[in-house]
């Protein structure tokens, strides 16, 4: 039922969606900006079209465009890969009028899900558990303090609308409420042009954990397990694993039963992400659905073998998944260190530039997802992400070793760049992630001033 | 009780070693010739020593300097790879009688198997099935001659001490026996230093399939399924997968068991193989036992999970295995193709030179054994192995979808240099290798001269 995939992305990801639909022998078109004419994915693709110029809002945001290429080539399926354009469910929408497949939730169940607020809701009916606050968007900052002191500080002020670590704030007393009240909906106007904002209780030492989930258009529905994604700098994962350490396996068991309840209840067809909280004593809290392929999702596909592209190509495609949940057998321990083009010296500045090196790992049970290579330059438009580092083993020790052991091969260099290997490195050697003891604010800790 | 492995060894080989101890956090000494002195794991290694010139025999093969090597260096364990020194038992003896752990079975074991009359020996008492032959070095052209007639054409006739496709030679007629022993003597003698021939039944459409055992020193084995090995091109292979395809599992596990015998016969220690070949009827025979690591163990390792050069210094340094038969679950397949810098269109001449790209394939499933790189300088002394491609797929059809692809992002190129690649994609399309109904014949078949 699919022929052809269009790939509305860039960088590593497209890499990733050419790989799978070649390897299903499906036809790929890459769209490109112009500043990415000589990219990775155009070299693999079958087809490839100009979208427009660099600025995403002008090529890989711009849904006529993306559109156009699509007809004009021929394509009968979309493949929007993650940012971009991929959780919008206006270009889902477009994509299911205009006759393409689109890979992805249907365009409703999207916008249901997109939307913080009703997410929720649908949550709460379905028995997920949720953190004490807004169940639908506050109205006023007035309002919002009110729950706040209800709740309790912390409390974190999210948009609506928001995602990718963006239009969120939290506040620590009743004084500091307005003004990130403020702050928070002016950011979330100019970002997402939605200014919605709810609120709810903040944990300060909380463990990110998420269960990969698969739901075919027929009704049937499983997950892959957990990833933990703790290790966040400003809400941005670094490092990802599969499965979640320390974590007991009844309660991975009962969020991948509360998260496969949650995507039926939805109707959620294709590949999606469930987000919960985990506190200190164990208690998991739902936070939110990613309707799409995440950028982690390598770590599950190693531990499971199952390629979620192809999964999400299938299902796509109307195909039954054909497997329930017992034949899931996950093994072993994977890993995914995200290699950013950013200075760690410099707050993590983007550094891009042209590769003049560009050693990557290889080996047993590594695997490098990326679009780099020598002579490649990085131009300074998007995101920073430049290779994905993914390793397994049959323990986490050994995984740890082995990451180690592939970041220190990586050798990437040029004038005016830096990444993130070095400090991944620290990361991985530091106490508290070695004994899976570390929360979100590991990162935090690590990169904040000294205190004198 | 091992902190410190000199490898014996060069090229990806060497590379794969030093990784894993790297990853166990043992410390490593390369040694290697001074052609190789810009090499991949002089650089990854924590010391190196150049031993001798170019040539192996000077370098690699020259006990002495590689003995002394580990003493300057204070290494306590060698590993010696696959090739040189691997199988040589007077090396392994000097390596015990210095005091330096050799990682491998004891000497007197590897001598007992690499004498393939004494092998056949031991195994046809631990009643493992033999093609019909002399169970022992014949010691006349003439005895040799009545024994042929008397199995019936075709017979192979082969060193006692011969390995790695040399010093064996198909024989179809009795007048062309003669001439084919005296040959295959010449060749014994000069690449063995030991002219003793024997003779067994030869199969002209047999597969080749080969069980991995590994060994602790407490009395325990276990066998890590098959691999089949049949795609060889005069009898170097080419293509290599795991599990073996239409081997019914009935036979595998009776193939791992005879193997499992085998080794405790044998008082193996370590990781070793156990060629067979396979007849149209699914019977098997016993060939010869290889005491070392196979240069295709990665296939077993992306299918069972488990890190063969891990086990082998964890068996060397004492540890038991510390599991059972029944802790080993292979998943999927797993498919290896030996990229070798040599010319299909000349006859697979070795085809050195300057790499001015070396672009090797990544993404998921997919694993790269090297020492290549752009700006490698490949020398022509050695073999022309320059990098194994390996892929896994949950079943056979996406692991040949995988591999194609990854075939399809090689691209290594520079002055004088080609390489097997596309010839490997050729091989992969085959319909007889897609219907898993090759046999040791077909790269034979591809390769040879059209008939008018």
């Amino acid at each position: 039922m699919i022929s052809k995939v269009l790939i509305a992305n860039r960088g590593e990801i497209a890499v990733r969606v050419a790989r799978t639909c070649r390897e299903m022998g499906l036809r790929t078109v890459a769209v490109h900006s112009s500043v990415d004419r000589d990219s990775a994915v155009v070299r693999m693709a079958d087809e490839s079209v100009q979208i427009g110029p660099g600025p995403a809002k002008e090529s890989y945001l711009d849904i006529p465009s993306v559109i156009e290429a699509a007809r004009i080539r021929g394509a009968d399926a979309i493949h929007p890969g993650y940012g971009f354009l991929s959780e919008n469910p206006d270009f889902a929408e477009v994509c299911e009028a205009e006759g393409f497949t689109f890979v992805g939730p249907p365009a409703a169940v999207m916008a249901r899900l997109g939307d913080k607020a009703s997410a929720r809701a649908i949550m709460v009916d379905a028995g997920l558990p949720l953190l004490p606050g807004s169940r639908d968007a506050l109205d006023s900052a007035e309002k919002a303090a009110a729950l706040a002191d209800e709740i309790g500080y912390p409390v974190i002020v999210k948009a609506v609308a928001g995602g990718g670590g963006r239009g969120m704030a939290v506040v620590r007393s009743a004084a500091d409420f307005p003004r990130a009240w403020a702050k928070t909906k002016a950011t979330a106007q100019a970002v997402f042009r939605d200014g919605r904002l709810y609120i709810e209780k903040y944990l300060d030492s909380a463990r990110h954990v998420e269960i990969q989930v698969l739901a075919d258009a027929h009704g049937a529905c499983v997950h892959l397990g957990a990833r933990d994604c703790s290790l966040q700098r400003r809400h941005q994962k670094l490092v990802e694993e599969s499965p979640a350490p320390r974590l007991p396996e009844d309660t991975v068991r009962e969020m991948g039963e509360v998260a496969v309840r949650g995507a039926l209840a939805a109707g959620y067809v294709g590949a999606g992400t469930f987000e919960f909280l985990v506190d200190p004593d164990g208690r998991f809290y739902f936070m939110e659905v990613n309707c799409r392929l995440q950028v982690e999702h390598p770590v599950t596909e190693m531990v499971t073998g199952i390629d979620l592209v192809r999964e999400q190509l299938r299902v796509a495609a109307g195909e039954p998944l054909g497997y329930g949940q017992h034949d899931i057998a996950p093994r072993g321990v994977a890993i995914e260190c995200r290699v950013n083009a950013e200075d760690p010296a410099r707050d993590f500045a983007p550094a891009p530039g042209l590769l003049t090196e560009c050693a990557l790992p290889a080996g047993p049970f590594v695997r490098v997802d990326t679009h780099a290579a020598p002579g490649y330059r990085i131009p300074p438009l998007y995101d920073s992400l430049l290779a994905k580092v993914i390793v397994w083993a049959p323990d986490r020790d050994q995984a740890i070793a082995r990451m180690r052991g592939a970041l220190a091969e990586t050798r990437i260099n040029g004038p005016g760049v830096a990444t993130t290997a070095s400090f991944l490195r620290d990361v991985l050697d530091h106490p508290r992630f070695r004994a899976a003891e570390h929360d979100t604010g590991l990162i935090g800790d690590l990169t904040a001033p000294a205190v004198a």
